[in-house]
């Protein structure tokens, strides 16, 4: 990865100091015993350093400083060796090193800086700059968030083969994640087979996977229940390549050795859906709204076949009938985070002068904006039948001149099926990437 | 458990309105992607809940009052159905529930509570309260947080079944570990056999294990290392019961099927000092402070057999020699925490008017204080032979006259044994907890 040639672009794309932040230790039950370590992703994207308490300052001069803190001799029998300053800072080409605690007086309320998401990180730089930490936001420079954005959606080569790298191990958990499943083991069975590639290879998932015969329950974190001969078991997870590149894969599979014909049918609709959404992406100056609008059109089509759905499809499509079905968005950008970027909320999907629409369902789209070559996105269709939002539109007559829900009583109980795969815009059209998943 | 009696116990330790706060999401790289949720074990204890964003409020007067978010009717589709305010409330036997939005209405600054380990709810409670976060820790009730103390040391039958159960599973994970271990494995490989049995229970790691060739690192979390066929392989991990109570066991194992001789002989000075320290656990009204020096005395003995010291034994102990090999303390309390309670400082360890010692290896020391029946603690020494370390004592020929510094060079390379059970103290005595673990 070239950071420098990153840390320049940033400062010529904007004026004054810019202050980028390591993540720091998030303490689980005691300052001691903390989560794994997760480096920002911002920060790993113009330094490639994966440690905490540290920190990038850019200068409007070019002057560029790594700040760590130095490390205490007597540490070394709790950590062994670590790096000296100069060495991580010679590891990310920074020139100059300077110490952590130190870093307030180098920042003045006109240093450029973005929003902390970790709280010990708002009250750090709170008392650095004198402000509360509730008056960070207001601060918070979105001119260097929006810098920052242009240049992380944009992936280049040496990205692609991480996210490449990441998926191929994703491949790997879901095979062995299939291959034990079984009626009569517990969803977390599946789960250990899931994670244990990715734990020998010492590689973090990029989010909590999800391993459910509920797929309904969209994020579903518990793998309480035991698996039963009909149920299908729907898996959403990502590995981490070794830089902390994300996938992002869904799959659906039977407990058995087949679906059920309604399964199979369900099945169907969500896979037309899904490449209706793929095709869409290889259109060049598509948007992820179009990309979610294909889709959902495949899905109405495909409903009204199976019998869920009725009346013209154009004038459905316009109401978000739909959307009982499929609450959620098409899909979001994806890179160093799995959500990339979600930090710096809606200006990651949303270009300038647009806004999230308030239909439900399309509410939930993260990212709508024209899709430009090097972006790296998800296309996610799923289908899934919530009992209590079924209730819900149908004590109301809700879009019944779209919705069959005579019919629907006999899905009422078909759970949910989702398949996501992560897709490069190339200048031509689109790449699924990873070697190929099954589905 | 009884949660009621308790409470109940608490509030008549106590005067004043008393408020524990449970846990909060910790965001891990946006506010959507949070670290796997951890209870807080002062809020468990007293609720058994696992609830995020709840706290508890004991008045004066003896009402309890349960405050929860009052769920989000559309979050059905993200999360399922939840359960309502009313039915958490009544799993903890709590007669009220509020809106937890309102929590800060029910506050002042005579309520009595401890200061959170999370900045989250540093920042919460500072907004509550209309102080800034950086003067909660003056404001904080030390008496409360030594009533907690004085509850939670003691651990009743229900709690060490609980430990007994956290334990049974830790061995079944040690046992899946030890026999994945073989040269030309990374450790990363016997982590992933080591997580599988709890990952299928859905069970979490009290604590991130420690799987590791370079034992010598006493908080080694890299699992990079290719396993070489002399090499030993230490772990360090403990499961967590159904409710959230932790084992924390160590055993060192050979990568091959035999230690070398010098490997044994180590090992047996450690053995040897784990069995005088359990030993010392067994004498009534003796000091975990007893227990340490119990264990650093037979390892100064075994050692010396050795030939790595020498000299008299009770001045080579009051000088600390021995913290060139065991440069930590011999445990600390178990129970909802791994170092049980650890987020209330040295009022956990430290009878009134006790404080830590200066002397390297002794200022490691948690727990200080006269054991009582139903304190659980762990027993855990070690030896390891840290180049760093060494090189700096040899520099200065510090305690010369106790450490053999040219014998010593033979062992250099060493890297380190560590082996640790878990004990309650009786009435009578003390008892290993678990099933018997092989060492």
């Amino acid at each position: 990865m070239n950071y420098t040639k990153r840390r320049k672009a940033l400062r010529q794309a904007l004026q004054g100091d810019i202050l980028i932040l390591s993540a720091a230790y998030a303490p689980r039950n005691y300052a001691a015993n903390t989560y794994p370590f997760h480096q920002d992703a911002t920060f790993r994207y113009f330094t490639g350093l994966k440690d905490p308490n540290a920190a990038l300052l850019i200068e409007d001069s070019g002057k560029e400083t790594l700040f760590v803190s130095v490390p205490d001799p007597d540490d070394v029998i709790w950590t062994g060796p670590v790096p000296s300053p100069r060495e991580l800072a010679d590891r990310a080409n920074i020139e100059n090193t300077a110490d952590y605690a130190d870093l307030g007086k180098h920042l003045s309320l006109s240093t450029l800086w973005i929003e902390p998401y970790d709280f010990q990180l708002k009250l750090r730089l709170a008392s650095w700059l004198g402000l509360s930490a509730k008056d960070l936001a207001s601060h918070a420079s979105r001119e260097l968030g929006r810098a920052i954005i242009a240049l992380r959606s944009i992936k280049d080569d040496d990205e692609i083969a991480e996210l490449d790298a990441a998926i191929a191990l994703t491949r790997r958990m879901l095979a062995n994640a299939r291959a034990a499943i079984e009626p009569g083991r517990l969803e977390s069975d599946i789960l250990a087979a899931l994670l244990a590639p990715a734990i020998a290879k010492e590689r973090a998932q990029a989010f909590e996977p999800i391993v459910t015969t509920h797929g309904e329950t969209l994020h579903n974190e518990s793998y309480c229940h035991t698996i039963m001969p009909q149920d299908m078991v729907l898996i959403d997870c990502g590995a981490e390549s070794i830089e902390g590149y994300c996938a992002d894969i869904t799959r659906t599979f039977p407990a058995g050795d087949n679906f059920t014909t309604r399964q199979r049918a369900i099945y169907n609709a969500v896979l037309s859906a899904q490449k209706a959404g793929i095709a869409q992406t290889t259109i060049q100056g598509t948007s992820q709204y179009d990309v979610h609008m294909a889709a959902c059109r495949a899905l109405t089509i495909a409903l009204q076949e199976i019998g869920l759905m009725h009346g013209d499809i154009e004038e459905s499509l316009a109401t978000g009938a739909h959307a009982l079905f499929m609450p959620h968005g098409i899909g979001h950008m994806l890179g160093l985070d799995a959500h990339d970027m979600e930090n710096f909320g809606d200006d990651v999907g949303y270009a300038p002068g647009t806004s999230r629409s308030t239909q439900f369902g399309l509410n939930a789209l993260r990212l709508h904006r024209r899709l430009e070559p090097g972006f790296v996105l998800t296309v996610e269709p799923g289908c899934y039948f919530i009992p209590e939002l079924i209730d819900r539109w149908q004590a109301t007559h809700h879009l019944e001149q779209f919705i069959n829900y005579r019919e629907l009583e006999k899905y009422r109980d078909s759970r949910g099926i989702r398949i996501e795969d992560d897709i490069l815009i190339t200048p031509s059209g689109s790449r699924v990437l990873g070697p190929g998943i099954e589905k």
